[in-house]
C-alpha cells in the first residue's frame, strides 16, 4: 500500500517565494492527512493537483502563525465549493477559539460539520484510529505548547500463497485463520501450516513529524524504532545557541535524534530563509546519520521499507 | 506624482493558482497604502519586489476571508523582519478582536506599534490625512458590514514658471504667496499677477475601491467625480440574481455605477473562478462604459490625468 508523504512547505516563520509555510499532505492507504496548514497551503495543494476535499483529517502542531494560518482560509474555500463530509481538526485547544472568532465575524456558518480532538501536551495521545494505521501525537519542546505527530501502520495480515488455495481447496474459513497465523487441522487429519501456505505481511511503517522542537533526545520514548523521521532543521550546527534560545534544532541535532531513535530515512525541513541553499544543512546531518535528504516544496517521499540487516 | 495601484489579488472567494484573494498596493506620492489583505498578500508583495516594510498603513473593507486572512501572517513577517515603525490598522472593529486572539495563542508581541482605527458602516468617515492626500472609508451594500476607500489627492500649489523668479527678482516670500494663487503688489506699485508666473496645478486625481457590494448607484454620493473606480464584478449580466442574492454585482452593473458616479476609467475585479477569461465581462461593461479595463494579479494602474472636454 502506499504511504507517501509530500512536502507542501518547508519554510521557517516567514514564507518566501522559494519556501512555503509548514504544511505536509500524508498519502497513506489511499486517505489523505494534512499536518500543519501555513498560509497558502490551499494554493500549494491546488499547485500538486490534490483534490482537497479528500482531505477529511487536518493535524496542527502548535499555534505559531506559519503552521496553521493557511487552515481558515482551506476551510472557507472547502465550505464555498460545497463540503458536505465531516471535517476532523486535531490541534491545540486554542485553536477553536480563533476558528470561531473568525466565522462569527465572517458570518460563516460552515456547509460541513467540523468535529475538533483537542491535543494534550503531557504526553502521548491516540488522536486517530482506523483498521489500517493510527496516529498519536506527542510532546516537543517549543516556546508554546506543540505537539509532534506519528503515523503507524498496522501489522497486516499474512497474505496467502495463491497457488495453494487450489492445490489444496482451502475455504474462506481456512483462508481467514490461516492469514492471522493460525495453523488448520482439517477433519482428514491433514495440517495446513501457516509458515508453508503464507507469506509474513511487510512489515508496518511509521512516518513522524517533529517540528518545531528544541534539540530533544527524550523523543525516543514517543517514536522509538519509526521508519521515516521529518525533523526541523532551522539552523546550522554554528548556530546552536540561536537554535537553543528560540527552540528550535539545528540540523546535525536532527541527524542525532534519527540516530537514537533507530529512524531508517531522516528529512530536514522547516529551513530558516538564511538559508536559500541547504547543501551545508545536509552535509553536517549527514556527518551523524548518513540517510538524510533535505526536503524542498514539492517534493513526495515514500516511507521506505526498512532494510533488514543479516545477524 | 505618480498614483499608481497594483491589483495583488483580484479573484473572488476563493483563491486559485490564475488569481489571487482581494488585495492591492496604492502607490501615491512615494507613500504605500495596502487595500485589503487577503491570504497569501505577503508572498504576492514578495512577487511584485514591494519592500513590505515601507507599508504603514492598511485598509480592510470587510471580515469575509478572502479579504483579510493575510493580514495576521504579514504583520507576523512585517514582525519577525524586524520591524520598528509603526503599523496603522483601519478595518471593521472585530478585527482587532481576531488578531488579538491570534497573537495571544502564537504568544506574540508584535516588535512595533500598532494602532487601530475602527471604520463604521453608516457613512463616509474620514480615515487618513496628510499634506497630499486624504483616505476616507464609505458604506457599502453587502452581506456583513463592509465599506469602499476612496483616496483623494489634494489640490496642490500653483508652479511658478522659474524664468520669472530672475527675471522678476521674486524673494520667497512673494513665490508662496504667488504658488497659493494671490497677486503680489510690490512697493514701486509693481503688481506681480499670478495668472501670468504661475501655472495651474493638474487636477487632484482620485481613486475608489469598492469591493465587496451589490449593485448601489447611489454610491455616487460618496464618490461622484471620481477619476479611477475599482469596482466588484463578481458575476456576468445574466448571472444578476445571484449577483443581488449573494449582494455582489455584475460587469455591467459595475459600468453602470462608474457612469452614474462620472468616472474617468472603470476597473473590474473580484471576479468569480467561474470565470478563467474576463473578455465577456469585459465586453458587457464596455457596451455602457467604454473606458473599462478588466483587473489581473500583477497589473499596476495609474491613475489617468482626466481628458479635459472642450465645451
Amino acid at each position: 500500500m502506499n504511504f507517501s508523504v509530500t512536502i507542501l512547505g518547508c519554510g521557517a516563520a516567514t514564507p518566501t517565494l522559494l519556501r512555503n509555510s509548514t504544511a505536509q499532505l500524508i498519502n497513506t492507504h489511499d486517505k489523505l492527512f494534512l499536518i500543519d496548514c501555513g498560509e497558502g497551503t490551499q494554493l500549494q495543494l491546488r499547485k500538486h493537483k490534490v483534490r482537497f476535499q479528500r482531505i477529511n483529517h487536518i493535524f496542527i502542531s502548535h499555534l505559531h502563525g506559519d503552521h496553521y494560518l493557511g487552515l481558515m482560509g482551506l476551510m472557507s474555500s472547502m465550505h464555498l465549493l460545497g463540503r458536505k463530509s465531516k471535517l476532523h481538526l486535531y490541534g491545540p485547544p486554542a485553536l477553536k477559539d480563533i476558528l470561531e472568532v473568525n466565522m462569527k465575524h465572517s458570518g460563516t456558518s460552515m456547509s460541513f460539520p467540523l468535529e475538533f480532538h483537542p491535543t494534550q501536551f503531557g504526553e502521548k495521545q491516540t488522536m486517530y484510529e482506523d483498521a489500517t494505521l493510527s496516529i498519536a501525537s506527542f510532546p516537543l519542546q517549543h516556546r508554546i505548547p506543540c505537539t509532534g505527530f506519528l503515523i503507524t501502520e498496522k501489522l497486516r495480515d499474512r497474505k496467502i500463497i495463491k497457488d495453494f488455495i487450489t492445490e489444496h481447496d482451502i475455504s474462506l474459513r481456512e483462508i481467514l485463520k490461516l492469514k492471522k497465523g493460525e495453523d488448520v487441522t482439517r477433519e482428514n487429519g491433514e495440517v495446513l501450516l501457516t509458515d508453508a501456505v503464507t507469506i509474513l505481511p511487510q512489515e508496518p511503517k511509521s512516518y513522524a513529524f517533529c517540528s518545531d522542537t528544541k534539540f530533544d533526545l527524550s523523543l525516543k520514548k514517543y517514536i522509538n524504532g519509526v521508519t521515516m523521521l521529518y525533523h526541523e532543521a532551522t539552523f546550522a550546527d554554528d548556530m546552536k545557541e540561536r537554535a537553543e534560545y528560540t527552540f528550535h534544532s539545528t540540523a546535525r541535532q536532527a541527524a542525532k535524534v534519527a540516530l537514537e531513535v533507530g529512524a531508517e530515512k531522516l528529512v530536514l525541513g522547516h529551513f530558516s530563509s538564511r538559508y536559500p541553499k541547504t547543501e551545508g544543512l545536509l552535509e553536517e546531518a549527514r556527518e551523524v546519520f548518513a540517510n538524510t535528504v533535505a526536503a524542498w516544496d514539492g517534493l513526495v517521499l515514500n516511507v521506505p521499507q526498512r532494510v533488514k540487516v543479516e545477524k
